[in-house]
């Protein structure tokens, strides 16, 4: 381990320029045109895992963006550990506000900038790092090991959540090890055990069948975006608490000791919403801004659209419009069942006079490991010696909804050892990922591989 | 008189094809790309003018989009007609819906079809064609005539109505004659004594200063786009009644002679909602369609914008966003009082934690000429004459600001004989303009200056 790590520590600059070659992949799987940048991003990560020493390193096709796999299964009686990854990006717009381009990363202020930095490029290629320098020196493994790193958490058809349940023998492993979280500050490392869910829908409205003009026709019909206005002011009280029937049934609440935790770790409320930009921080009233972020249900209007956004004033009842919505979702949410009553909600809620469909996108389930777990444990040590803290054990807001899949298909807990921060701005321009903690993960990781090793199975 | 009808029906193919000329001048107004060819539109209708032997035809400057005047004026002691139009035409998106191209104009089905065949090149050349047929004829008009034809009535700077009040001399007259109005239906020919006013203003919505990741942000910040649905869904009750405190004190009551002689012209409220492919008609209750449209405000949404509208399903909390909005008005309510009242009400109702800003982008005030005017008793003459019945004295939903400036500026009476079908689809893809009604149109201005010319001064 000592000469993997001296390895790592002697090889930062290579490190450094591989992942940027990676990164300059433009690898956005939500947007069609640019599948071929999924896949090539793909390729370069699996004649990477091959070029270290990987074995049955390939490009594994799922029906929507390719995934990679690799393994290498030579520690008989040994645990075995997935590590898993996203070799696709965000979009990158709004592209003008980027200082930097998106796809051309430089290093500025000890930060890496550029799409994919963070969220996850930078974050899996700690671990492929971590495998190589272990495997240049020891000339083997502490433990089994399997890499599957996937292309489209971002967005795509999400086949890849298929393939794993099809492939449950493939990928069979003792726990997996996952890197795109990240802590709450540079000075508090931290393990997350719980994820929440999501659930995505997009909702459109239709009124006449034509477009028409307000003036001939104003007064005389519901109009789309009119109650399109509505419909978002229905899901959710002047008290921030969300309005749709039979969700809140199922949601587990937060216990004292959770919510204690939290307090412990987080930023005061004032100075995230000064960093933010913000008059103030603003959700469901009693709860903390944590606790309304990691453990609680929230409602966000991502998209909407319609009628005349010009320059000038057109005078304009628009025949239809849209918005795309998501519930983030904690335990014990199902994102089918939200969908289900979201889809009521809107039909119960939509004004007289339009129609409204709505679409379920796409959903993950929210996920909880017991922080007691073993491979919690040896994580945890993992991180105390490489960053010199015990790490907290907090919750994330976001979702990883292939984890969910993991938990269902593999039987396995996901174990969320990120390096980011929450201030990256992982899904914004200006992305970045910081210097330091880019190889402090490599070094974290080969010690995580060390101590899975000795988790008894 | 018989002489100038006579030369009009012989010179109808030359007269649509002259128009079917200037119909395929892109003169949107709103879109500054195309200044240039509002510019051409202006020249062509000066050229015109001087070409028939009125005098004085020139493009005169306004600051804004140019307009053009000319004047006839050898019949002493008879009244001032000033012939009021507009050569400019509201943008053509979205362009993929109209079944011809918006500028190239063909005759089909009994119409011409076009952007800004209706409004309002198709109706203002109906005046000129008939002064070329009086002055080709009789060589002399029946009472004096000027001619103003705007170029900024659908967008631009609105300098027009500056125009006008700098240069009342230049443009004093009796009455204004405008047809930029329409029936409601080909058998009930109609002249509007009333037209709404319009407020027209834009919302903007600003929270977080950078684009947020829904999972790591959701539930701890207001998102802009839900503080948008929000802000839209205060201006209306589930009514329909527009909630702006303080706009229904100055609401002039419809009468209930008024609510009759709607009643009777009225087409049945299902059939327009069949037509229009609605589920029904909807507004404010307690008024019908007709009359919410006519004599009541309105309030609409005509465009929203925000966040994430592509394919896929991106997970962001938008910095920004906005909404353009109008209501309509009537007598006696003021734009400028409006926009005071509305902004005021965007600052009472915005949610906590985002910032909305309001911009008043344009208002026109509502209009009233008493139903006795004698200007009014010769145009239902020449109605009668021309189409063979006497016309409903009606209202219109629709705004003609510059309407307001002729009553304020010049003190004379709009006298709106105009020659649209309500089906005309003025601002949507596939405008039309009923060739019978052009013809139509032309003999009864003829007609219509002869009567005018009867008016005691």
């Amino acid at each position: 381990m000592d000469k993997a790590l001296a390895y790592a520590a002697r090889h930062r600059d290579r490190f450094l320029a591989d992942l940027i070659e990676l990164l300059k992949i433009q690898s956005v799987s939500a947007d069609p045109a640019r599948a071929g940048e999924v896949r090539r991003a793909a390729q370069w990560t699996a004649d990477f895992l091959a070029r270290i020493g990987m074995e049955h390193a390939a490009v594994v096709e799922t029906g929507g963006h390719p995934a990679v796999y690799a393994d290498w299964l030579h520690a008989p009686g040994k645990p075995t550990i997935l590590v898993y990854g996203h070799h696709d990006v965000q979009p990158e717009d709004p592209v003008d506000k980027w200082t930097t381009p998106p796809f051309d990363p430089v290093v500025r202020d000890g930060y890496l900038w550029g799409r994919g930095t963070s969220d996850d490029k930078g974050q899996y290629m700690t671990h492929l790092f971590a495998l190589e320098s272990l495997l240049a020196t020891d000339g083997a493994l502490p433990c089994n090991v399997k890499v599957f790193i996937e292309g489209e958490e971002e967005g795509g058809k999400g086949m890849t959540h298929d393939f794993v349940r099809d492939h449950a023998d493939l990928l069979a492993c003792d726990a997996v090890a996952v890197s795109d979280t990240s802590w709450m500050s540079p000075t508090r490392p931290s393990i997350v055990y719980a994820l929440r869910g999501i659930c995505y829908l997009e909702v459109k409205v239709r009124g006449p069948n034509r477009d028409l003009h307000s003036g001939m026709f104003g007064g005389m019909v519901q109009n789309p975006l009119n109650a399109i206005g509505k419909l978002i002011a229905s899901f959710q009280d002047a008290d921030g608490r969300i309005q749709v029937a039979g969700l809140f049934d199922d949601v587990l609440p937060l216990t004292e000791a959770e919510r204690a935790e939290f307090a412990s770790v987080q930023e005061p409320e004032d100075a995230v919403a000064a960093d933010l930009g913000v008059p103030a921080l603003w959700g469901e009233a009693g709860f903390t801004a944590v606790e309304r972020n990691w453990g609680r249900p929230s409602f966000d209007v991502h998209g909407l659209w319609g009628g005349f956004t010009g320059a000038g004033s057109k005078t304009v009842i628009a025949a239809e419009g849209g918005f795309k919505i998501s519930f983030r979702l904690v335990p014990n949410l199902s994102p089918e069942k939200v969908a289900k009553l979201v889809a009521a909600h809107v039909q119960k809620h939509c004004p007289p006079g339009v129609v409204a469909e709505t679409t379920y996108l796409h959903g993950g389930t929210p996920v909880m490991v017991p922080a007691d777990s073993p491979f919690i444990q040896a994580a945890a040590q993992a991180f105390q010696d490489t960053f010199g803290q015990r790490p907290a054990l907090v919750r994330e807001g976001a979702s990883i909804p292939i984890t969910a899949v993991f938990q269902e298909a593999l039987h396995a807990p996901a174990i969320l050892v990120g390096y980011g921060l929450n201030s990256d701005d992982i899904h914004s321009p200006d992305e970045k990922f910081k210097v330091a903690h880019f190889f402090g993960g490599i070094d974290c990781n080969v010690r995580l591989y060390d101590a899975f090793a000795k988790v008894p199975r």
